[in-house]
């Protein structure tokens, strides 16, 4: 058994469009490293090596609050070190707390010959993203940690269901450097909504799962709307019909929010469609004074692992 | 070519729990027959074979309103003579005008050669749908002609997608023949609803989607659950919650309410469970002095066929 593991825990798109809260996936080359080193000295200690500010305080710290869920229900001999090499900017609308619960989780559960399974994992690392979001909620530790296309059909019990999907599916997302909070971006949400707008919106949800089943991609193009939440949360971000409007002219297959945004999430097929698209949304946003990072991925269809 | 054609047309089960509006399949067992000949007369004749009541008025029957909208495209150098041998009795909640509708346009258009497809068939029956009807919807017709469970993704672009089902699936309707309008039973839903409800319904139906494609039984099973209709609308079908006890106690996947009522189906695994499952509604409804039917019947993967 080795005393030290290196894991990749990947950024996440959740929503994706129609399915708010209830699905996400893992991006390829976007997210966090982190370092966990068993230690004598029971509990735990973190460390940032990132450019970013975390909390040190590890009853603060999502990593550190998922890996004492963790401890609390197994009880080692030992403690452990985590250095956090934090590459997701937080607040980016990616996945960022979300990728250092599940990495955590996953590296000590691997240190520890893992006793744990993912549903476990999962539920750790929910503990931890709660303290950095108003409610629990599963769709970026879910996606991070079993790979692929993940619906979560319900919290608590918790189920979790990871929806097959075509292998040319490629991700861009444009990340506008706004300062919008999670919190807030939840409380401008109506609590009610017409039974209309929902039927459509569970057509769309419908379609999509089964699009993705038989990889039918001009189904997932049509499946890609959102009727819900897009047109509230939409408003908060700079730009966003003309970036949405770039994306789909340039054959992007859908394009919106990701999670609670600012980052704006396009799928397209093949990557040079999904390069192409990126290209687009950048135009957009370099007539602006908004910073901006932008990423093209292929989904991810592992989640975290050892690096 | 032949100058005449009788066909089965399937009764159908709509909504299936969290599929408001736009999921249906059609049933084996239990459907209308409709004989279809060519005349030399051009236009559309009626009679009824049925110990059911219809409308003769040809601007009044669905079936000869669908024909028409069909004669009206095709303008063809004859007519047709409809008999109706009406079987699933009108306002039972099992799709019996989709079933008269969808029946009629499927032999005009056998006995033409098939100059439409299935799509076009969809929107001339819907015509004649709309006579029965507050609001043009294809989640009866589009299984009725298609066979199997339909989505209707959009009514307009018609969009609509045949999901595959499990081999082994089989329904159990029981019909409780109380008066019960469709117009009503749509006038008492609300026209909002929580975005917290309906993100549970978009769960399970997404899980049920996906549930249907890898015939996971168990997930079939916590999925067919609605959060938004079921609670407005068994309020108008007596002895409701009883029914659905006993489908589920005898292991029943799921159990709620076919179209808008007053029928009550049940989905389970094999036809032995099926039918345990009928009588356990059956006990339910003879213990009052309301006069029922029930059927049990695999899910008719094919649709409407000449028999």
């Amino acid at each position: 058994m080795k005393d030290e593991v290196r894991v990749f825990s990947p950024g996440t798109v959740s929503n994706v469009a129609c399915g708010f809260d209830i699905l996400g996936f893992p991006l390829e080359s976007v997210g966090d490293e982190m370092v966990v080193r068993k230690t004598n000295e029971k509990g735990i200690k973190i460390n940032n090596l990132s450019e970013h500010k975390l909390p040190l305080d590890i009853s603060k710290n999502v990593a550190s609050v998922s890996a004492l869920a963790l401890i609390d229900s197994l009880k080692p001999d030992c403690g452990f070190e985590i250095d956090i090499i934090k590459k997701i900017k937080p607040g980016s609308g990616i996945g960022s707390s979300g990728s250092s619960a599940a990495g955590c989780v996953f590296a000590i559960n691997k240190l520890m010959d893992e006793p744990f399974t993912i549903s476990d994992l999962i539920k750790f690392a929910m503990k931890g993203e709660l303290i950095s979001s108003v409610s629990e909620h599963a769709d970026n530790i879910a996606p991070a940690l079993l790979g692929g296309f993940v619906l979560v059909k319900s919290i608590s019990p918790l189920e979790i269901i990871k929806i097959p999907s075509p292998d040319d599916l490629y991700c861009t997302v444009v990340h506008p450097q706004i300062e919008l909070k999670t919190s807030y971006s939840r409380s401008i949400l109506p609590n009610d909504i017409s039974l209309i707008d929902a039927t459509k919106q569970i057509a769309n949800f419908g379609s999509l799962i089964h699009s993705l089943h038989v990889s039918d991609y001009d189904l997932i193009k049509t499946s890609l709307n959102d009727h819900l939440i897009e047109k509230h949360r939409s408003k908060l971000i700079p730009n966003f019909h003309e970036v949405k409007s770039a994306a789909l002219n340039s054959r992007a297959l859908g394009c919106s929010i990701s999670g609670s945004g600012p980052s704006i999430f396009a799928l397209s097929q093949g990557i040079d469609i999904a390069e192409a698209v990126g290209e687009s949304m950048k135009k957009v946003y370099n007539e602006t004074e908004i910073e901006f990072s932008t990423y093209v991925s292929k989904i991810n269809d592992k989640g975290v692992k050892i690096i």
